[in-house]
């Protein structure tokens, strides 16, 4: 035996060995429980004991500062006719806000609650928002939020791990939501490609040599190689000026942004806001998993080379808004570096909003990206998701794999990271990007040179709170970004959403008590924790009949037709039109056996869409119940329909 | 008497009679104290009452929903010694935040801080925050939070009337801070800049006649009117995608912003994010208050009209971020007009993110806004300013009343609003221009005729927290915005700046231990609440040296030497240079008994800044026991430099 060979032993006694035993463990679903409020409340003494706590705390803080001080509202007052009138008033008016609340809300506990991207909130992050908001820190600056500064930062870092990012060289924010996020991403991409020509018209010796075509072309790395140099000089202002920045944008110059048409709409959004024009937004078609179509993609890029036209950014999406899917990064990414090679670069940006924390469930508690295989194994074994979807599929495993060749990733932490809003993020591969931007306000510049980071430096946010830091810091404490942790609870969205596909496939068409035959069609079978469906009259030969058909079903199963509190299921929905999707939706239209003239003549495709975000539905022998009685449900609301 | 002159004397009885009755009237200072927390925590009893009672109700919500359904979350798992393994960690992760909280926060609450624009938060904001966060409604779209939607509505009518626009006619929502009120407004006003030329190209015959220099230069409302023409059209989306929003922006075209010298960083920032480039902001000197020099931006308007460059917009500051100036509003709109009269059209944006909710101070318990007389007596009796202040200054007050002329106002609820962050706001006065924007998701758009708003189509963000809208209604409920409400809060907080700035010019040098002495120069007299001062040493000559110990003062008062918790005072700083004030600020280091040659050498001053929004101090005896011992504080502190 060589001695390679003793290596090679080794390093799987060392490494495969403990993989197996904690990746595949099975762990107890009551962690992940108790993480909850619960449908009633079941965790509400803990959930109050612990607020109490923090509110205590917070007091005695106010307390301990000066504690020679007096208090500045007297016994007097505080007892005074006119400040219990107020306490009334305040009592009141927060009595009218808990009736509105209650009536105007969703139940997104509830595992009723199949719709939007919203479930009920980890209980830690719930917490830490209310205490931290007690210290209104504003993370705009380091100096109005030191602790939750430091805590941003390092949910920036967490989330850079959990993408595969090396941290050393990663930064990462919060932001307001995803749509900001996605705007930081854009802001920087475009500032960045029109740096070369900048360079051009203040330092041109740096580029000499290098036509107007290839500077707007050059690859994220080679223009971040070029700012490293710029920042040293004494230049870098002025170079600064000649960007975007300074200039504003020239629209036929600054290039084209390719997305799916999956894309969510704050894609079209920002480059109106951008000022690039939604004229100069590509959609690149989807196949018939609802992915982008990345030979469509190829081509797409291929003619632009050709016309000469430079390529902004790429955006593909991790968890699509309508369908949950997830595009192949991985080939994305490899035909970036094809182009690369020919002298065509451009920026390659992950809207992961809603699907970045699913890839907790492909980390082991050693921090490594797990094989496909171990991945197979862990979804079944540790998530318990049924052997037979063979989750994940080959395609969304590599793609996630592929996640950090992404030169940055939207990823919400009040999405699939449970947390109350306002908390989206974006995490950047390179901090080095972020010598692009250089906003610095009077009053909130530290010039000392080893000043804390103040955040507002590089956002798009002036003021923001730090309590969504303190959330998300200790939403991640609790729970890990790894299998243990945040993989624990996706794992059961998971096996949920693959539980509700399954029994949609094999469920026999249903009769109403009006004796009429109703089926269930899914649209694909979920990437993620998303379910598309309609529900058909088995013998309507009629594509705008089955619409009709779901949007009163959906009517009926949303606020739409009255007050939510007193619905079986709620639901939302979503449609699908050749000005979106292209030809793509009549391959479900046919699945629903409609014939072609049918999607010719009506052109739009109304789905039922539920977001499977809840925890609670993840036991098999629970979930067959739920869904007959899901099935019963659906049976009363069309009986309803059909009178 | 004439029939004319009967209806004069009933007019003066019914209206002059009971205004004097209910505008002068002295209200209680322990309303306002009820609504606190308090330094010590003085109300904290019923802050945990009335947070146990809104937690309490959302439970009784939960369990209301289907009470036949089962418990998600089992008594077997709850007490399960996973369930309580798990539960300690959370806890565990709370008192971890809680320390870092404790350590790394700013005691806003106290009257020592006065710093940044914090203070302590309204308890009807704060405990609303609180309580609709757990319902986790989203305000993106209707259907995801109906009951903080038409909250959100309500309070944008709110802020519509505190700021004098007509209610049937204006349009106001939440953002997720002032930048992003700000975003939205030069959003609208560029998009709405470029569409007489997207008419031209589309349906020119309804521009027929008009050159492209008169259609780049329309007025804001003759645009809408024409909006409002197309809108009707079936060329309406045509229209649209040849605006900027389609197109992109053309910098050389879309015209110049005016922003005052004073104005804060994120008009910069917007100049970039927008696509228009900073060199095409224009900053207009200030005066020697650092209010916008209003001949000055005549001259430069004057300028661009003879060299055919259109305006894009005017934006003027009510309470400017380092000195709280008030821009003369009143001034900008009759140059706006007179402009218009001459055919040039621009728009006008008030950036009242700081001062917005001061106007309550004006407007009496009957919604109408005072008189010049009133507002001054009202001053002195209803809010105990002192008459020497002579508060408001004509220039505050006219500029106060003319806000409804202008096209939209940021104003900050989570500033003087007193709320937590993050809750900016803005309010266009011509709810028509909401048909510049159309974005819409398949997933939110509601194509009911009648729908409910869904306030995501117009505003920049995507997600967004209902519970901003609930803290903003509930505190607005406790607190209209009068006289009686706001007025009362913030006439408290200009009284003690008042007493600030009188103690501070009054105060004689002081000596320290090490017998060097001292003396307080203020900046300006304040317009509204924020002061602005320098400490210098009597016998120095040098502004390099006046400006050393002030940023050591800024040192030793602010987290930069260490915890807080053991500070005697917080304070923030802000420094005035040649690139942001021209020459302005040699006033100010004349008035410090320094050398023009001293200026025209460092160029630079740096001063202390202390925003006064504390309601703490309005006592006029305690006050003064505090400016002394602010003075023996400030003894000490220097000492501890000159050591």
């Amino acid at each position: 035996m060589s001695i390679k060979k003793h290596f090679f032993v080794l390093w799987v006694i060392i490494f495969f060995v403990p993989a197996v035993v904690f990746s595949y463990a099975s762990e107890s679903d009551y962690k992940t429980d108790a993480l909850f409020l619960g449908t009633k409340g079941e965790n509400s003494d803990f959930f109050l004991d612990m607020l109490n706590m923090m509110i205590k705390e917070h007091i005695n803080w106010r307390q301990s500062f000066h504690p020679e001080d007096k208090p500045a509202i007297s016994k007097e007052i505080l007892n005074s006719p006119d400040a219990i009138d107020t306490r009334k008033k305040v009592k009141k008016a927060l009595s009218e806000l808990s009736i509105r609340m209650k009536e105007g809300s969703n139940p997104w506990f509830s595992s009723r609650y199949l719709g939007h991207m919203t479930s009920d909130l980890l209980l830690p992050g719930a917490l830490a928002y209310m205490a931290a908001l007690l210290y209104n820190s504003n993370n705009v600056v380091y100096e109005a939020g030191q602790a939750t500064t430091k805590m941003e930062l390092e949910v920036g870092l967490q989330l850079a791990e959990l993408l595969g990012y090396d941290q050393k060289k990663a930064w990462g924010n919060i932001t307001s939501g995803g749509t900001n996020a996605n705007f930081q991403a854009i802001w920087y991409a475009r500032n960045l490609k029109s740096f070369p020509l900048a360079v051009k018209a203040v330092l041109p010796d740096l580029v000499k040599g290098k036509s107007r075509q290839k500077l707007l072309n050059m690859t994220v790395s080679e223009t971040l190689d070029l700012l490293d140099k710029v920042k040293n000089s004494t230049k870098y202002e002025a170079v600064l000026k000649h960007t975007v920045k300074g200039t504003g944008v020239d629209p036929k110059e600054i290039g084209k942004l390719l997305v799916p048409q999956s894309r969510h709409y704050s894609w079209d959004k920002a480059m109106d806001v951008f000022g690039i024009g939604t004229e100069n937004l590509i959609t690149v078609p989807v196949d018939i998993n609802y992915r982008m179509d990345i030979d469509a993609l190829d081509h797409i890029i291929a003619g632009l080379v050709q016309k000469n036209i430079p390529i902004l950014a790429v955006v593909s999406v991790l968890g699509s808004t309508e369908e949950g899917s997830v595009d192949e990064t991985y080939r994305i990414a490899s035909l970036r570096d094809k182009y690369a090679r020919q002298g065509i670069g451009f920026y390659y940006h992950i809207d992961a909003a809603y699907g970045g924390y699913i890839r907790s469930m492909f980390i082991d508690e050693s921090g490594a990206f797990m094989s496909l295989e171990q991945a197979r194994k862990t979804a079944q074994k540790r998530y318990h998701i049924t052997e037979s979807a063979s989750w994940p599929q080959e395609q969304v495993y590599e793609a996630y794999k592929a996640v950090p060749q992404a030169d940055s990733v939207t990823i919400d932490c009040h999405k699939l990271g449970y947390i109350p809003y306002p908390a989206g993020a974006i995490v950047f591969k390179d901090k080095r990007i972020l010598s692009i931007q250089t906003f610095h306000a009077a009053y909130v510049k530290d010039t000392r040179a080893n000043a804390p980071v103040s955040i507002g430096h590089y956002v798009l946010e002036g003021s923001k709170p730090g309590a969504s830091a303190a959330a998300a810091w200790t939403a991640h404490q609790v729970s890990p970004l790894n299998v243990s942790g945040y993989g624990q609870i996706l794992g059961r969205t998971i096996k949920t959403a693959n539980m509700l596909y399954d029994l949609m496939i094999k469920t026999e068409p249903f009769e109403t008590k009006n004796g009429r035959k109703y089926r269930i069609i899914v649209l694909i079978k979920p990437d993620l924790n998303i379910v598309d469906y309609v529900i058909k009259e088995v013998s309507n030969p009629s594509l705008e009949a089955m619409n009709k058909l779901n949007q009163a079903i959906y009517d009926e199963c949303s606020y739409v037709s009255g007050n939510l509190m007193k619905k079986d299921f709620i639901t939302s929905k979503t449609t699908f039109s050749p000005s979106e999707y292209g030809n793509i939706p009549l391959v479900f239209v046919r699945k629903c056996g409609l014939s072609d003239a049918e999607w010719n003549k009506t052109q739009s495709v109304l789905v039922l869409r539920s977001t499977v975000m809840t925890t609670y539905l993840s036991d098999e022998s629970e979930f067959t119940a739920y869904f007959s009685n899901l099935i019963e449900i659906m049976k009363k609301v069309i009986s309803k329909i059909e009178i």
